[in-house]
């Protein structure tokens, strides 16, 4: 049942020199010999028996119809039979899956390791008993953080804070930074008693005028403090009341960063300027910057990277103007870069006041440098302050990726894809442009939206499920578990969709 | 293991007025036959082995420290001991749990049947692989909410959006309102070219000036967006930027609410003006009310109520006045006033336009009116959007409801409880005073925040788990299970610990 057919093995297969200009040419080398590099608990290629969405999916998507929006929903999921790399859906079709639940499967579908978990009577009351973490945690709490999350904290950093989601997790941090700078500013001592009652009612100097300033093409979540340094597409922000709070223009690269060296670092100066202008405009308006927020790469808006130099220089930035730094490793943490955090790229010993995360960290949360912590309780605080359950599932996550040197696994694959993806630019000028990544966490540039949105359908139907950002990239997302195997595969089929297009 | 000890069987045990002329005279009748009416699997009786926080706890307590601020850790827990309306704590005490984990857990601690929810193979997937439900929701989705969530849907709404915490539900809820407010303004045109640039540098029109009604003393979360209409404590909102949002007056209301009819409607139909003053003042101000946003009881703020008359009225008021209706019953919700929703006591078809859950619904969400529904994909969107697994442990909570008729259960208990917390007030009125309740969802002020913090504690010494809210106010949340059998522990160690107070 579970390794069945396929066995469709592909030119990319083996990474020669040899095979690349074999593929330049077009042809396809096919091969019935060579092994998986997989896990034995994986399928073997993509399946596909309908179009995507097939008439099971189109029949549920009428349902869920009735009760939500379903604008959004690509297709309905079988989670049961689905393996590793491969989703499966209801209509039977099994593809490839280099998006991974918008990047949050940290080590692939039904991994025998997180199965184990829920299988462990030992772990069951901690599903069936949500505590109200932040007044009653369970005895295993703090050797539970210490041995998932403390385990791998940035550098500098020794406190950690559990959180539900990623918007929570950048809200409760943007407060962080707010009481750590009003402390600053009143010099420690007890708020005054107008400043208690003002905040009562959303005034100053009570709810000060403060302010996080972010980037253009950010995406740091969809609440209302989020959203307000959220500024990747107007869908997501239209009609929605917001702060005024600066905005910085984010660096707009040249790809690849190593040839355009010169033209990048002038662009980044241009940015890290405007950065300081606005913290210097913005104090003058009365609205201090308390905080600067940054993605090491920015994901939803178009997968738009900047150099160490850069987030180097911002850092300083930030500490000279008295803001904190917050990087917001929501999409970029968890190995996909290679490394476990996208800052540690930077090699910076103190890359950041607070680190937040979520996605394939399985629970929200941020850490944050001591000077940060809250001075008293219940000021950052909410009913579950994260989940227990969701910890559990991390402590293995943790085990299977230094088990199977998964940032190894990461940094190969990734290397595997990046070229693959040079390779088709170079085949497709036309088509694609702009291929970058570091780790899995690659994407590469469409001539337009309507070109990328159909490569993508195409892709699809061939068993090959991506993802997009910004206006017209596709952006792979692939588990940690993605072999240089599977960029073949990968490969191979976007090969296929582009040798149709022409 | 699970039946240990205990049998301290007491006066309030059954409930008849010569039990209550006994106790209201102070002394204690022990019976030994009593027979407990909960579930076989609990325990009978609180038992205490040390003060509380133990030893082991304060252990726990430091290590947690170095991690986070745990000033408003309690003590730590063993979950897997905790039985029904037990918790047991670290040190081995055994506490009648009248908090539940701030109101969030439904039926008790490891009840059977979520238990066999765990231990269902067919179930494993569900936690394993959580889904990015916008996008690639698994099979059973629309069955799951069928069965669980719609099944219980407020009168009128036939649409619900699950999301991850109570915060994330008024966030996304707020946002459902003011998308429909800008939609209806706009004449449900295509948003100009205009509004969508300045949406996304956080300016108006783009991002209008749009506001949402509070009230004070309403806790709706501590989001930016929430915390902006949350206005019961000082700690909550101190140094966090917000938004200049009319915020009413709640009804001070005088209790038991029968004996001052006259005079507490008085005081709403002064808040109800005050409500209609605001909206025009605000419209006026150029930030009209996008939607009012209220809780069937005042949870945090001081458990204070209001009558159907003063919810019926501000629906009214609402309606008239263009504004959508969100009723927050993320603490109400979910039976423990004796109906499913607190705001079902108000006798009204239509008695709302947004209505969100979370706690004791085990996953947040809210549902919305047809009218509302967001007319674009990806406007309410994240990540995760809530989690399925608990979806599966909501089904299985709504079965036990109905199979044990714990609304009934709920109502009896309630009124023992309310009526012994009567005689205790009339007995101890220097320190008790203004006890009022609906369903368990039962209050009492102590005569200073002292005192309350101080019969809360020697409670928590004798087996008694409590909360608190407000300024003064000790709060009752049992979960469902809560027997008449446990009404009488609870009231008898209150009384024993009022009559040392005294």
């Amino acid at each position: 049942l579970i390794k069945q057919n396929s066995s469709k093995h592909v030119g990319f297969n083996l990474v020669s020199s040899y095979l690349f200009i074999n593929f330049a040419l077009g042809s396809r080398y096919v091969s019935k010999t060579a092994t998986k590099s997989v896990s034995e608990f994986e399928y073997d290629a993509p399946s596909m028996k309908t179009a995507v969405p097939g008439p099971k999916s189109q029949e549920l998507l009428r349902q869920l119809g009735e009760i939500q929006n379903v604008g959004a929903v690509h297709f309905f999921c079988n989670y049961e039979e689905s393996r590793g790399n491969y989703l499966v859906d209801v209509d039977g079709n099994r593809m490839l899956d280099v998006y991974t639940q918008i990047s949050s499967i940290p080590i692939g579908y039904n991994h025998p390791a997180l199965m184990k978990v829920m299988t462990n009577p030992n772990n069951v009351s901690t599903f069936v008993n949500r505590p109200a973490l932040g007044i009653l945690p369970p005895e295993n709490f703090p050797d539970k953080l210490i041995e998932s999350l403390l385990s791998i904290a940035p550098s500098g950093m020794r406190r950690v804070q559990t959180m539900a989601c990623g918007s929570c997790s950048n809200e409760n941090a943007f407060k962080t930074m707010f009481i750590w700078y009003r402390n600053k500013e009143r010099g420690y001592a007890n708020p005054s008693e107008h400043e208690v009652d003002t905040c009562m009612i959303n005034q100053s100097p009570g709810c000060p005028d403060l302010s996080i300033l972010s980037f253009m093409g950010a995406f740091h979540g969809r609440t209302l403090g989020c959203l307000a340094t959220t500024h990747s597409k107007a869908i997501h922000k239209l009609d929605i009341p917001s702060f005024d709070w600066p905005i910085a223009p984010f660096p707009k690269l040249q790809y690849p960063l190593e040839e355009f060296v010169r033209e990048n670092a002038q662009e980044e100066a241009r940015c890290l300027e405007e950065v300081e202008d606005l913290i210097v405009k913005w104090r003058q308006k009365g609205k201090p910057v308390a905080g600067i927020v940054i993605e090491p790469i920015q994901a939803e808006g178009g997968d738009n990277h900047a150099s160490p130099d850069f987030f180097s220089k911002l850092r300083n930035i930030a500490r000279k103007h008295g803001c904190a730094f917050h990087v917001d490793e929501v999409q970029t943490g968890g190995g996909t870069t290679g490394k476990f955090w996208g800052h540690e790229h930077w090699g910076l010993d103190d890359p950041a006041d607070v680190v937040s995360f979520s996605k394939k960290l399985l629970t929200g949360g941020y850490y944050h440098r001591d000077e940060l912590k809250p001075d008293k309780p219940y000021r950052i605080f909410n009913t579950w302050m994260g989940d227990p359950s969701k910890n559990l599932f991390l402590s293995e996550v943790l085990n299977v990726i230094r088990r199977e040197n998964l940032l190894e696994v990461v940094t190969r694959s990734g290397k595997a894809l990046l070229q693959g993806l040079y390779t088709l630019q170079t085949q497709y000028p036309h088509i694609l442009s702009r291929a970058r990544g570091q780790g899995t966490f690659c994407a590469i540039d469409a001539c337009n939206d309507a070109t990328r949105d159909s490569i993508m359908i195409k892709a699809r139907n061939k068993g090959l499920f991506m993802g997009s950002c910004g206006e017209k990239t596709i952006r792979f997302r692939p588990a940690l578990v993605f072999k240089e195997y599977h960029v073949h595969q990968l490969l191979n089929i976007l090969n296929d969709v582009l040798a149709e297009h022409k």
